[in-house]
């Protein structure tokens, strides 16, 4: 059975209560958690031992943020990972987890071609997450093109980017991942979603909070922070 | 082959680099991969189905942060943590990981009793790491008193506290424990270690670094944050 799944205003109360005095996580702990679970899910998803190259596309914000450190655990674990990351804002937070990118030399982009994409064995979607609203703009635009015109498995963090939290797939953006990785719990959007295999990351939620917000908190394996769960 | 080790110096010397501008890693996360490393190893040595009690010993720095963490991934593994952590200081981080074992019911206790330390099934020394000095001081010493009697696992997260960073058991410290968890390498003194297990953890350390300062990085499997590696 398929877990509950949350709308856009209660994935963004259940951040700031975690993030709140009394959840006690900083965003640096948070963003470790989520970009581990996701370069989980990739390595579990696909061969490792083949050292696939891996496009991560790097939004603005805290999505973007998931995926440069899912960029450098990816490293670890014998990908091969480029960055595509148009917009790099000047947020201590994000500028230092660039600099950790860089220092094991992944090539960073700031413009994006189809060569880049199609050259690139895996895309990892990491533009936009739960807060997103409103119309895709230029330069995401671009690259979600690609994203719906790509036959090479997408791996969307939290949302499908573009997508509507709620509703899901819109009259412009209507691309569905291979693999969807859902952080701390689904949004109500993953009943679109026809990929491959969704998982779950967010081995960190205490009961209560789960209980408080109603959302289910799933079995995980072993040490892992992220498990697949069954897609509806 | 047993990897190389590191002196105090230099172990110092690794933290503030990968802490600076150009390493780009904040306490915060370096914290939460260190604390998941050792929850892992704890993990792997004993059987976390059987959900046994783990009495983790919280000193009151970075490695009692260690310590922290551990106990909240430990939580979410199945174990049954409680906390001995006799000096809690205001430093927002610490009090931080302790909320976030809090919103967990793990037992906190402030005093510490044979009792206490006799019906864990596991101990976990996260008092002092690598940074430690000196002579051992009260409270501290009342519980490495009790690590050198007890017959139950010990479990010690980057050294065994109170053990000379470098030349190991002291005139006042010899206990050893049935596992060790090195953080980023070993330091000098694990040649005296004579326990069942060793692990490194540290699966974020960029290769440039560990060939400045001339130590090894091992090889992890899978998605694992710790790997086990042979003792001299």
């Amino acid at each position: 059975m398929a877990l509950k799944s949350v709308p856009q205003k209660i994935a963004q109360a259940i951040d700031v209560e975690l993030m709140s005095t009394s959840g006690g996580f900083s965003i640096d702990q948070l963003m470790e958690l989520a970009g581990l679970s996701v370069a989980q899910a990739v390595q579990k998803s696909f061969d490792y031992k083949q050292k696939p190259s891996i496009l991560i596309c790097v939004g603005p914000g805290n999505n973007g943020g998931d995926g440069l450190v899912a960029a450098r655990h990816l490293y670890h674990f014998g990908f091969k990972p480029s960055l595509y990351y148009p917009k790099q804002p000047e947020k201590d937070l994000y500028q230092r987890l660039l600099t950790q990118c860089k220092n094991l030399s992944l090539p960073v982009y700031k413009e994006v071609t189809g060569d880049l994409v199609e050259k690139s064995d895996i895309i990892l979607d990491a533009l936009f997450g739960f807060s997103f609203h409103g119309q895709v703009r230029e330069p995401y635009k671009e690259i979600i093109g690609f994203f719906e015109s790509t036959s090479k498995p997408i791996v969307s963090v939290d949302i499908p980017s573009g997508w509507d939290v709620e509703s899901g797939p819109t009259t412009e953006v209507g691309f569905q991942p291979d693999v969807l990785v859902s952080l701390t719990c689904p949004k109500s959007c993953v009943s679109h979603f026809k990929g491959r295999r969704h998982f779950v990351g967010g081995r960190f939620v205490p009961p209560t909070l789960a209980k408080k917000f109603n959302f289910d908190v799933p079995q995980y394996p072993d040490g892992d922070q992220v498990v697949e769960v069954p897609i509806k």
